[in-house]
């Protein structure tokens, strides 16, 4: 009897039902007075006819991609198996928009009640935000893992002998939709944002979330599309394309069962920690709210890391020995540490309690360039120790891998070592995911909190009520902050272990359709750094990058250049609105965001598909695999980069609005919201994108490597690429 | 005889002449009245201090380091090929100080004169700057091929066999001293620059180059000591390593003398051409000088690739056939095509004749903030192009290599293909590097009116003289933009060469160290892509660029904000200085300047030495070649990004200055300037040390191949790396 999976199953299934008891709970809370309730009305019906109005766009993509998919697959492969992929493809891909669209929803509903709630106080407030959280993380957690444990049954049932390539096309859906839901929703956030506050805050000089500004509405909409929906796709498609990566790498090499379902046992165990994790934040969390949120997070893991040891020493134990048992969750555990070390390493770049972020806002002394320059600096640094730390649980848990696995590999014997060595690797990056639930539900409660706080504002409460709702605004944004290193770091470790998937993948593929008359090892030696085709590929994958990134900040630039302008002629034309007698007109606001990201969101996506598929079937497919290497190289620090700097900047002006430097209205905070505004699209937009970008890169490839492969052969290109290297 | 160096070796001699006789004209002109001489003498005397003082420092590491080379190249291989090495280290060191104090002389003696003779006219003004450039280009080119034809020659002689690594370590020396120049130069131009500007242009409202200033002449002494020297460094040191790299992949691949001279044969050629093109420069030039110094760029170019097609088929025509003989020259040629296509790329991403600008600009009618992202999504953008022109390039020119030079490679046989193909990349980078003559002389020309205008400025000459140096140093400031791509493209062709150089130095090494026991396959097999080592070396290599570009960014922060408070506290101390009534202590902001940029340079520079090496003796070799690769991709689209971005800034800012959006004084101008001082650090700080540093990566390498693999044999991890990858 399959255990591991079952198991897997039956937590994700009790996850689903917690999750849904506790959002019974919080939609049975007090929504407030009917201004709130207004207001909240308006921001999710605003949020859903965008995501609607994206996902129909999307529906196109998809379809046309599940036929191409299929079709490919079923011709080069067979027709069970190319209609499965593209089955799975549909799957990852609905999941991921549920994902979003479930975050919406939560978030939406749930912070007038969190604002209603501050009313009786920071207590009941925060149980509300967390509670809210907590649905997302549960439910996010657990759809994944049920779906990934569902469809390995079923596939391994269908097609015993080929069940790897349908399951990890699960990733490819997930990782595709959620690239388009970033860039979009990322640019709603944060040109209705800049547009706002520019005309908002700076020229008309009335308060951020101020009902007079036309662009109001549209803010808090973005919220929603772009930081909610955006990040609970983005961790959903991580935990998908992380623990089917895994499975896939462990289909390749031959694993056992025992070994292969490793995953879905992590998984499964981490998401039992985290429903206690989860209800240990108590009421004296009032107190310090941060500290309690930062403890709940690390009891969770120490619980999980426990699990790991409990469960592999019992379950693997007999099988392959204590020793190499422990070893299994120590590599896993490594993995789950990196989270607290990576929320760590961000906190001291991107928060106002260390030097990096106070020398930020110590130069706005001198002028807003100053405050770019040095944020910039601070941001390249950021990247440093994330990526060292990577690189060395990277190493460690190679080593882990080498020394545990090597004599179970049945497949590709002369690179048995290797592989296992990566092996301990994946099982790392899926002990690093495997929280996902916890981290999510603290990422989940800042933009609750953020949006309670915009309602409360808004519907115009009293004071002592704003009070609480900033404080607990200001944790969600460090929460939101720190959890994007993690999602980077996560990207980071998800293409290692799909990348030597994708090679692996080819390696098999060549060898079973050219038999004995090709060797691996040529074949190997064909992707050596030395290969032309490679490096060319590796400069066309920072290409890639750069294209996208240039695209997603310009879209930012133009859409907000037209709300700035809507903004200013809602002012100008009826000056009632800023005396309070016109209500502004958020629809049309609403409107121009819309619009805007729904036009810019599908040309970069359908670059990160088009350029390396054209890349693998002209160059060859060692071009491809130097693609997705540059991408990553490129990507995974500018991606800290970007998020990290924005943070610090944000926070180099709340450091200021604290009253250092001058406070709130001097010079230096004007140069300080430069900077803020200029991180904005840094963080939100750009930054986030560049993890599904690297995943997308790297699912397509081994989803259409049968493809690839097949091309490659047919225009003699298999064994060196385009430019002759190997004779 | 060897006919091709001496022809290089004689050429050499003739540009210096040329040089001499040029720069003996440019000094005989009438140098301006006292007070022009005193700020003149004022602006060379405080470069000379620094460059000295600078040169000092340096000195230390330098003798250390040959020693070092010296000991380790003479243990591990021969006594006398470790002294040779140690040598033309310090010679290709020298020659670099030399090239930047000769830049720094030339410069500030004629920049009076220049704004002397502008007095008479544009006409006049413009011949001596010119002029000026030229003894610049010409000098630098002439320097270069006399040093590199005659040690080719003299090692030849002394060590028949074994010529080859006491050559290339002549560019270790030129590329260490130029990344030391450009960062110690790059943060004293910026952070006086924009100390200057904040306190002078922005708090007290007089304008630039203001004697008032307290920051002038640090700031004119900056532009000499960043701009000039830094920049013919940096064109020096590509022109050593682009042309010892390619020979020395020559001599690797055991080439016979008449192909692997092409180097020198090309260089010369060129060098003949710029004789021509140089005095093409006429009277007329006065209508449009920017149209007229373009011309003479494409007539220099033009002579050249005709010079390449008879000289190739004359000399190499009978020995290889005429068609092989003229795919060389093609190759060259195409190299040599890069260059202007190249200059037009950044024209169209930096110029405000075109759309991206423009862009820019109109974004600062909504905010600084906007400008900032506009600008950065343009940079990011400009560098797609440039990376695809180059990797359009390296594929062309591998196939005429492949085509035309394999038979004649004897060592690596089964490699031969490959080799050949990289030697018509290494061609194409020589037919690229050949022009320098006339590139420095269009770059040089910037700083000289620069210079000019602020002499002319800070003299107070009439305002019809200022008009003549105004638009001299608007096409200055052009010039010198687009040559930061021509630098740029050429590092990253050199980087390759000398990437494929190490790789096969490496292989020749190992097989002479331990004989038939090893097979190259197997030794390059272990830099497939997949090898746990090359990954981790990508992203350290990765992390050595972000380190360097953070601390360089941060250092002209830091310093500009010691210089603005200096400043500020002469006009708050002495009332008199804005007055007119007090003269300013210029020497106190110089002395701040020189002091934090003679303490800044050294770490990154470490940094850059010191982790590739541990990397390479803890790791393996194949980690090293991974961290250059991560350094390459990373580091030339962002190189490409912050010199691109910062000329946009910088011209975004003029073409509001011209009156457009507002003009001068306008919100809109007051945005731009933002960016613009964003952009200086970028464009003239931190991306112009990326290309030194990616060739330093390199050239250490290889020079240090044969210690690296010693050490590695010893630990028994030649074959796979720290981490196992190999069986």
């Amino acid at each position: 009897m399959p255990i591991i999976p079952l198991l897997g199953l039956s937590i994700g299934v009790i996850g689903l039902i917690y999750a849904l008891y506790l959002a019974q709970w919080v939609l049975r809370q007090d929504p407030g007075d009917e201004r709130m309730r207004f207001i909240s009305n308006a921001i999710a019906s605003g949020a859903k006819a965008y995501l609607f109005r994206q996902y129909r766009t999307i529906g196109i993509v998809l379809i046309v991609l599940a036929v191409l998919i299929g079709l490919g697959i079923g011709v080069e492969y067979s027709g069970i198996i190319g209609g499965l992929a593209a089955l799975s493809f549909v799957v990852g891909a609905l999941g991921s928009m549920l994902a979003g669209y479930l975050g919406m929803y939560v978030t939406t509903r749930s912070a007038s009640r969190a604002a209603q709630a501050a009313r009786r106080g920071m207590g009941e407030s925060l149980k509300v935000a967390w509670r809210a959280g907590a649905v997302m993380g549960l439910s996010l957690a657990s759809v994944a893992l049920i779906i990934i444990s569902a469809l390995y049954l079923a596939y391994r049932g269908v097609v015993p002998a080929e069940w790897g390539l349908p399951l990890v096309a699960l990733g490819f859906g997930a990782s595709l939709i959620t690239l388009f839901m970033r860039v979009g929703g990322g640019i709603y956030t944060k040109a209705a944002d800049l547009g706002a506050d520019l005309v908002g805050k700076v020229e008309a000089g009335i308060p951020e979330d101020d009902p007079r500004n036309p662009g109001v509405i549209a803010d808090n909409v973005g919220d929603n599309v772009g930081d909610v929906a955006g990040m609970a796709a983005d961790v959903f498609e991580s935990y998908i394309v992380i623990l089917t990566g895994t499975i896939f790498l462990g289909y390749i090499m031959g694993l056992s069962p025992q070994l292969l379902e490793l995953p879905l046992l992590y998984g499964g165990l981490a998401l039992l920690a985290t429903f206690i994790g989860l209800s240990a934040l108590r009421a004296s969390a009032v107190k310090d709210p941060m500290a309690s949120i930062s403890s709940t997070i690390y009891l969770t893991i120490i619980l999980s890391i426990v699990l790991f040891f409990i469960a592999s020493a019992a379950l693997l134990g007999p099988a392959l020995g204590l020793g190499r048992a422990l070893l299994l969750a120590l590599s896993a555990s490594l993995g789950a540490v990196l989270a607290p070390l990576i929320l760590k390493i961000t906190d001291y770049y991107t928060s106002f309690k260390y030097r990096p972020v106070v020398n930020i806002a110590e130069q706005a002394k001198i002028s807003p360039a100053t405050v770019i320059v040095t944020g910039y600096s601070v941001g390249l640094l950021s990247a440093v120790p994330v990526i060292l730390v990577i690189a060395a649980v990277l190493g460690i848990t190679y080593y882990i891998g080498y020394a545990a696995v090597t004599p179970y590999v049945a497949n590709f014997q002369q690179y048995a070592g290797f592989l296992a060595g990566i092996y301990g690797t994946a099982i790392a990056s899926t002990g690093l995911l495997s929280v996902a639930g916890i981290i999510i539900t603290a990422d989940s409660f800042g933009p609750v909190s953020d949006n309670a706080n915009g309602v409360v504002e808004m519907a115009n409460l009293p004071e002592e009520v704003r009070n609480v709702t900033d404080v607990l605004d200001s944790i969600g944004n460090t929460t939101k902050a720190t959890t994007k290193g993690y999602a980077i770091a996560s990207a980071a470790l998800a293409a290692l272990v799909l990348f030597i998937a994708f090679i692996f993948e080819v390696l098999r593929i060549a060898s079973s359709a050219l038999g004995s008359s090709i060797s691996l090892s040529g074949l190997l030696n064909s992707i050596s750094l030395v290969n032309p085709n490679v490096l060319i590929g590796a400069l066309i994958g920072a290409v890639v990058l750069y294209v996208f990134s240039s695209r997603t900040l310009g879209a930012v630039g133009r859409t907000a250049m037209e709300i700035v302008e809507e903004i200013r002629r809602q002012f100008r034309e009826r000056p009632g609105i800023l005396e309070w007698k016109e209500t502004p007109d958020y629809a049309r606001v609403v409107d121009i965001a819309t619009r805007h990201a729904l036009g810019e969101f599908l040309i970069p996506g359908l670059v990160a598909i088009a350029v390396p598929v054209i890349t693998a079937l002209v160059l060859g497919w060692q071009a491809l695999a130097g693609l997705i290497l540059g991408a990553i190289v490129a990507g995974v620090p500018r991606a800290l980069l970007m998020a990290n700097a924005g943070g610090a900047w944000d926070n180099a002006k709340k450091y200021i609005e604290l009253g250092h430097l001058g406070g709130k209205r001097s010079e230096a905070h004007k140069a300080a919201v430069v900077g803020d505004t200029v991180g904005d699209p840094f963080k939100d937009t750009t930054g986030p994108s560049i993890n599904p970008l690297i995943k997308v890169l790297n699912t397509l490839s081994v989803v259409l490597a049968v493809v690839i492969i097949a091309v490659n052969i047919h225009a003699g290109i298999l064994l060196s690429g385009l430019l002759p290297y190997l004779a």
